[in-house]
């Protein structure tokens, strides 16, 4: 068993899994209601999480700020300062009735990790930053990778005007946070500036699990496309319109979505096609539904096999809709490029996990994460954490104390052999 | 053409066809909303409905009262008095928005029918009796054939402390009506003194108008299973579970849907199967749902046919759901017996058709009608009218006057040379 193989051995700091865990359950206290971890952009309670990183921080050894969005950054000098910096992060807001680990993880992991360096007195030939960014999640403003748009320089300022459900706009609500609105700009960092981007986050899916693995090594965070779908064919009584005279918009549409599926169970690029939404109208027992919508969610990690995919499931869906007579609509509602982790970062990070005696094993990331803002401004790279069943978004999501130091161990590893691109490249 | 060879001639009363459609127009002035037909049990918009249509049934030659549910009943005597009757009827409650048809057409061609008899003094060996029935909808207390089943001596007494959606009991909404509620028994009538229940409808469905014809024989009122089905599986994120890992209850809930769908199209008794709603939760475009409830609503004419067909499609879906690890949950909310035409009757209501120049077509109802009700007092007939695009229970409900007046021929043909049944049997 690796676990038991490599117990928690972290250069005489035995206790830095227990520590990231204890920070994990401190930070999750921090929360707009107190049984269910909910902690949105510029609420009083993300200001008050920023406040415990940045104490975090400064504990590790690091110059400590909040920048003009609200990411908590942390700075680590080299062996001289000013050095180009390895950049490490994650995100602090959650969605709502969160689990406690889709984000902190990766934070409090690289702060610790960065912590037992510092306690040892180990510096680098490059800085080491380490990002808190404000809003991943974009629950609040409906747009997401706030943060990480910030420091890449790709912040939208027109987003600035956008009112959350409550009717405060974004201007106010960073105003209100004590942040100039006018001063985003300032956060976005020069590609020169950063040797790498590198996020460790729990998997949110079931793989790592199912292949008896603690850590894995992230390929590629997989673009993905949205379709809303619409079937009209023709309402009718469920007891009086014989079935051959029917247009039933909910039976066309559930060949649809059991088309999709053998469409993407049959695919061996590692397609996967969700249909997640469907509302069958006017919707009673005894009426044939005369109007289906749903969506339809598609997420490769190659580009051009996504879009591949995706025409051949509007091309499926046409040819189910003409057969049945039904009238079909499809809009993209979203539209994400695939974000490639570069190779030369993941054959540090395969090498710092077999170094950890683990089985390298690769796959893609099919949620997204800051890395595909992140990707503007530095090459990226990700480290998986196994996480419980696969569950994440939802307060059952779990991460062993053994897989949390796995990962931290993983970390700490590659911060200690990390070589910059040129320097990997000529090796 | 059938229309051209046989004109409105009516006995020297042409205008019977038009005297229908405005008398169907004047009803359906009577509205809960003026733009929306609504004409609920037991309102005052009921009530003025009821005392419109006595008037028609005194004009009609009919001693007319209303009944202790509320039913508006018209006698036309035969040769002498007290007779046994030949009782035609519908309903003149109708859903919310409704069309102005459901109800109306075969209630008021009944009482235009005694009307035409009346001004040519004609009587017969048998009385006449014509019941607009006060509720046949249940859109008030969600319980249906309230009329017919006070008629027929099966009124559920129980269902007087029902409440509708403001409060009002339907005690109380009977009192306020004017009646006695603890004389609804009085309603009842005894077998030997119906010679039969006969019900011209519209359709409600489009086979007439695919068959291009304007009138039909009903065979049976087709009994009806529904079932309340739940897929419960693994709720998930779209990105992150491979297609192989996925326990997608939306996806077996389609596989179920087509297969029903499947199941009733190559079934060769008519079997019609509807899955009419649907609900995935947690139904949102980026997460597998975890679970799916939907219903099922299958018919036929048969009763035996459509338990095994319930049986076999039961069987269907748990195997889908075993096969996909699912929990599948199936409930019987709904099990109505099949109420078979009589044939004696069905035999004259065919020779009336023949009789008006029409080929005769057979077809169940799959919509219920006061027949279930009326089936434990008397035996049972219908003629079904043609209705555009088998449209229902909505504004476009519509019949073409050439219709209508097709229906007032073979329901006059009907009359006129109507055996009872021992003597049909010994013809």
């Amino acid at each position: 068993m690796a676990d038991a193989e490599h117990p928690c051995d972290l250069g005489g700091d035995p206790s830095l899994g227990q520590e990231i865990v204890r920070r994990i359950d401190a930070l999750s206290a921090i929360s707009e209601t107190p049984d269910h971890l909910t902690r949105i952009f510029l609420t009083p309670e993300h200001r008050a999480a920023a406040d415990l990183l940045l104490s975090w921080m400064q504990e590790a050894g690091m110059v400590s700020h909040l920048d003009a969005i609200g990411n908590v950054c942390g700075r680590y000098e080299g062996d001289r300062p000013g050095l180009p910096c390895l950049m490490l992060g994650s995100h602090y807001d959650t969605v709502r009735d969160a689990g406690k680990w889709d984000g902190p993880l990766g934070l409090i992991t690289a702060i610790s990790c960065v912590g037992a360096m510092h306690k040892r007195g180990q510096r680098w030939p490059f800085a080491i930053e380490v990002i808190g960014f404000a809003d991943e999640e974009g629950v609040r403003f409906a747009s997401t990778l706030l943060g990480s748009r910030a420091i890449a320089g790709t912040f939208d300022e027109s987003v600035l005007g956008v009112r959350d459900s409550a009717g405060t706009s974004m201007r106010d609500a960073l105003s209100r946070f004590g942040l100039d609105p006018d001063h985003i700009g300032a956060a976005a960092r020069a590609r020169s500036e950063l040797l790498a981007y590198l996020e460790l986050h729990i998997e949110q899916g079931p793989v790592l699990e199912s292949q008896g693995l603690p850590v894995g090594v992230v390929t590629a965070i997989s673009g993905a496309t949205r379709l809303a779908a619409s079937l009209t064919g023709m309402a009718g009584h469920a007891g009086t319109v014989p079935m051959l005279l029917r247009r039933d918009a909910l039976a066309g549409a559930a060949e649809c979505i059991v088309a999709i599926e053998a469409f993407c169970r049959t695919d061996e690029g590692g397609l996967v096609g969700t249909v997640g939404y469907i509302h069958a109208m006017p919707g009673a027992t005894n009426v044939i539904p005369g109007q289906v919508s749903f969506t339809i969610d598609i997420r490769s990690a190659s580009d051009a096999h996504r879009k591949l995919a995706v025409a051949d499931v509007v091309r499926q869906i046409e040819t189910i809709a003409r057969r049945r007579k039904l009238l079909l609509q499809v809009d993209v509602t979203h539209d994400n490029r695939t974000v490639p982790c570069a190779p030369w970062l993941r054959r540090q990070v395969a090498d710092a996990i077999a170094g950890e005696g683990y089985r390298v094993f690769e796959l893609p990331s099919g949620a997204g994460h800051d890395g595909m803002a992140m990707i503007d401004v530095a090459d990226v790279a990700m480290v998986f954490v196994r996480c419980r069943g696969g569950i994440s978004h939802h307060p059952d999501e779990h991460t062993d104390m053994s897989d949390v130091d796995a990962g931290a161990r993983v970390l700490l590893r590659l911060i200690e052999n990390f070589r910059p691109r040129e320097a990997a490249d000529s090796a």
